[in-house]
């Protein structure tokens, strides 16, 4: 069976493209999902994207995804700071764990310098922009390797 | 009229059994349902039991529950952090309200060991596992009787 | 074109008049939005009124609102205090944004003397009761003037 | 052989009653203590009840309750803030400890809101007033029951 | 008998236009005061406006002001951080108070993010530039009105 | 009647005189108490010293001089600073409470500039040496005349 | 020749009987100046009093009363919390120093609870309202003539 | 005439060998109380030996061997961290003072990491069991002999 | 021209596989440095590899490297949490630089989670052991290629 | 034309010589002032120097000599670690602006540790005693002749 | 064989005798190191002594000497406050390592009463002087006959 | 004999000119030197310059330099930040000692506004660029002028 891996998008990231684009760059959220759905082809991973506003839908895309077998590369967008519900969720589950961020958000204002997430998660990715969601993917084959073999 | 309390479960309760059983044992959120629903009708009390993932949805559960009389017993998950906006919500009915935790959970990790719900709530039962749903089972029943009468 | 003004209440607004009468007075959110819609009239806005429980749902309304040109005046209640991803929705648009609140939150409990959002607004305006919306209406107009000219 | 439960009341709750009634109630010990000794009795404990002032007797009696195979209520008053030498006692000992408290101290000065002793009880019941300590021999109960099964 | 208010300038306001330009606008001191006579006079207002460098100067002004009957709307300039006299004047006082800023505090330095006056005022506009005082004017009178009534 | 005052000496006290001499004087414990004596006699007032090491001493000290109706001059030595048991006690009381200090507290080390007591009493001397007794004696003496009254 | 004291009221002083009543009571500075003249007469003290809102004119007084061999009784008001410059200029003269307060400051406000001025006097009586200045009186009293003999 | 040194051990000390054995080991405080004697017979000292679990009597152990001439070894167990009644009484007497612990403290609770009596000890030992004992008494034994020399 | 890379180990580093085994697993440096030649082969890429013990000489290595137009991929070891002059070095060269760990450093000892190197380099990935060095060997691959197109 | 430079002594600078002569020596002011003159001749620099008590002099003496083109070095006395007002006079002129002090003020007490002035200077020099005064004298020196080249 | 222990000093300790001798003391290196010898020889102990100014150069050192066996005793020098490097170089190897001073650190500066040595390390002894030194000699042999055997 | 003076720079100070230009400017290493040079000579002082990266040779140097007589002008980079080790070395000589900052510290990142180096020199110039280093200069013959008569 292929791996599977879903990629989660936390809130305000449809806005990609848009929103500060000195901050964040000028690719779209589309663009990225395409890199990754590419990447994905090429390494043999059954890909889902979903992205959600809320705190609760994406908790409950948390408990679906792992029920269901596929390893979370989750961008949690600013929950990444406070919202240790969606952390407890994270926690709860046993498949492999990856967190990303589009920009270096230890380089940013202080409240984005610490993450609630990174604790529980495998390991992370930050900084690379697009980049950061392919080297996750790579990342989370390799551990879906590990694990298998 | 019998006495109406309502259950509230908050995000991740769901996965409770399966979650981190070191730490929240193996007891399922139904066998703690069906506990709680068999004291209250041994104390005759009308319980009502939700569980929600969102902050938004447990919100509306409190207003809906104080707007119909019921008492409430409140389980936050880790909302008991840092949600000042479920805190409002308990803040602004003036139903008995507890607070109760399955676990100790001064004795865990140190964002853990606040909760900003206390303040607000008439009193705290927390660390005796699904049983610390029955005593405030208990305690809401007084109350009601002390107002009652 | 008419200018136009999305006015959004956040949670725990719907009890207002009942909730804490001391703190937050016995004027109903309907009365406050009676009194918006009045002035605006007299100013000739076109002006929307929503209120949400859910961090996701604000999100979601100020994405909405800025695709549509809406300026917006915002009682973001609790989720003053620590919504870094409402404030990245707000951040993430560039109309005019104007924060308001009932009471004067720096003479409070000392959680609610913080907000993450005031850094990314134009102005705020706080302590004057359901007044406070007038005047934020009233600067809307006038930010609104002078982009226009 | 019936279950053994010691009450030991903390600094202070000798003057309950008439100290400080607005915070505390005009219950007095005396009462909570009839109260207690009832439901003992009821439940078939062999209850034994002390209260003292200092923190030296408080060890000593800690020491002496659970090398008779007594477990715990405890209501340390004001040692509940800072007492590590108590604390220590308290984790020293393997009987059931509970730690109970009149008033939800969460809810009061900031330096009644940390309970040193809470880490290392089995749980915790706060804010019923003299109902506190009924939950608690309830508790205690139940957590005998379990390790005699 | 026509509203009377006070408007105080607190230090270096007198460089409004000169200093630092990026920050404070180009809007000079003058053409400030123009712009509240102009509304003052619109809303028959009684308006009188004064600028002191000293925290002295500024304490005798708040006394005198209210000694005569006049609402104070007040930009403390930098001793909002820090003049507990200043502060202390203003609650001494049983007028109407509005602190007023030109820039929005809350986003610059993080010294200028606290202001003391702020719980003994009873409300606040921030951020509007030369309009934060007109908004003011419009709060002063509508209190104003409300206590007359 | 005579009024009534128990001067209640902490711990260390006894020591006094070959205790650190540079911080703390030549004076003995003894030489104090005679001046106290001195004064009492000179005001008419019935007074009692007592000097304890241990905090539970103190408490009941406390707890049997209000029920006889003592006003209180307490000197509480270290305890001063982490006590809370010690000022529940004073807390506790409704007679007249001074707290004295030979030394300056709030120019020796940084953690004797916190004074746990020092919200409940009535009123503080410290930093005259044996004088701050004699004024506290004086102090307590006007308090009890204008209750008498 | 007699002993010279110079009581020193601080910024808002002038204020008292009207400001606050609640937490100042009805004394006025002039009641409690004529107590201080009255007793400063019968200890054959040749005292002098001044009120000053400016922290310029209270340093330019300490100065001034120093040079001509004054021993300094002062209130410093709201500064005693954050004047570092007041706090240099009593640092800067040999004179006795006593500070004094009508209430008592450790029990109110959390930026009250800190004097800057105290690490630099000889010694502080607070809480005794009216009655501060006169004990205060006397201890300077014995204070000089210790240093006489 | 004989070196005099006596060994002070803190509270809970006497539960050694049950309490918590994976912390402090299994070595009772008997078998530590031998050592400590075998040694001293050995290095020729007139070693004395109590134990107190409360902070009043620790306080009168102090002052007893110090008016006697005792060098001083204290384990102060939890009050270590907290008590600075016990703090003052070792500063009050100005023999060889050596504080030990079985454990290394800094090593375990953040609460553990400070000692409030090191500041006024001579030195320290910590972290080698029951050897920490026997160390310390061969440091007494030669600041006793740099002392007579 | 093929890219250059520099591998950069910090201290410690030489003894992986032995050290703390639990925490860094038991791959060696050895076996770490052939993956990451393997890759570079693959790739293309002219990799250097160092390790150094001391700050000075990974400063001396970054200027080198630099100088020689080398991307960097620095695992600083614990100097990551305080070594500004290691920063400023970093800081100071215009190449892409990442940090890598082995280990995810803010699920560790709270010293651990703050990273005074993040602010001044491109990116980071952590927590997937040998993996990240792979993973950052990649991640700079994709930078040099963004350049030099 | 001539270099202007104005030399502004802040509060308790007059005091200088008979003030606390162990922490800042026993030169006057008036030999400091002595010294600047004749080194300002020498540099051929048009000096004027000034002392003020209060901050609203020290604003306004700021202000005056930007407007007539002095640079300004500026002792601000203990304002250095609070007057943001002073330091918003500074931040508002654009003359070069150098802070000196007698004394190595970050190896005194920790509130002069920090200077609220130095953010906005050009530069510091501190340390050397009268000394400093000269050395700023000439980096104004430079720094004027810079401008005007 | 005999057992190995190595002293390692740490930075400036090569300046004992002439630095700060009212801290230190007048005893120079040279001479500790000679008692150290001299002890060993009397316990049969391979001794082996070095001193580095170098943080690099200590790592280096400790798995030098771990890698051949030798217990370490370590007077980090000032490296003790923050040097994380040396502190892993010491959790990486498990010979026994014993930290020592000649000060008692706790009592001096604040920075000083923080080793980030000792929660990696068996034991401490601090404050004797060079007896620390030969107290820690006895300890590691202590340790070293509990591990032969 | 002619004075001696030490120039000696800290980390990354090899690079000044093309490093962060923006903040450093463009002058390099070499040209401050000559400038040190010239004045030296004009000023008959034996100048020494050395530049070292590691916080030991840095220690090396310092000793070395005090034991030749040579005042010390430093310049320590980012150690300025934390070396507590180069500080020790700085406290352990007795020559005169100044800080040198080409950029002033102060108006910077947080991390760069504290100097561990600062209570243990004679004095600190800082943001006067290359100058910084001829007014330390300056000082510096002053001083060992001063020490000389």
């Amino acid at each position: 069976m292929k791996h599977r891996v879903l990629v989660l998008h936390g809130p305000n990231l449809n806005a990609l493209g848009s929103r500060e684009p000195k901050v964040y760059g000028s690719t779209t959220l589309a663009q990225i999902d395409a890199a990754v759905r590419r990447l994905a082809k090429k390494l043999a991973i059954d890909v889902a994207i979903e992205q959600h506003q809320g705190e609760g839908e994406l908790i409950e895309a948390v408990h679906r995804a792992a029920a269901r077998g596929y390893a979370i590369i989750i961008n949690p967008g600013a929950y990444t700071h406070y919202s240790y519900a969606l952390r407890d969720a994270l926690a709860a589950v046993s498949v492999p764990k990856i967190e990303v961020h589009l920009t270096n958000i230890y380089a940013r204002e202080s409240f984005r310098r610490r993450s609630v997430m990174t604790p529980v998660v495998n390991g992370t990715v930050a900084g690379f922009g697009a980049e950061s969601y392919l080297l996750a993917l790579r990342a989370a084959a390799a551990m879906l390797d590990g694990i298998r073999r």
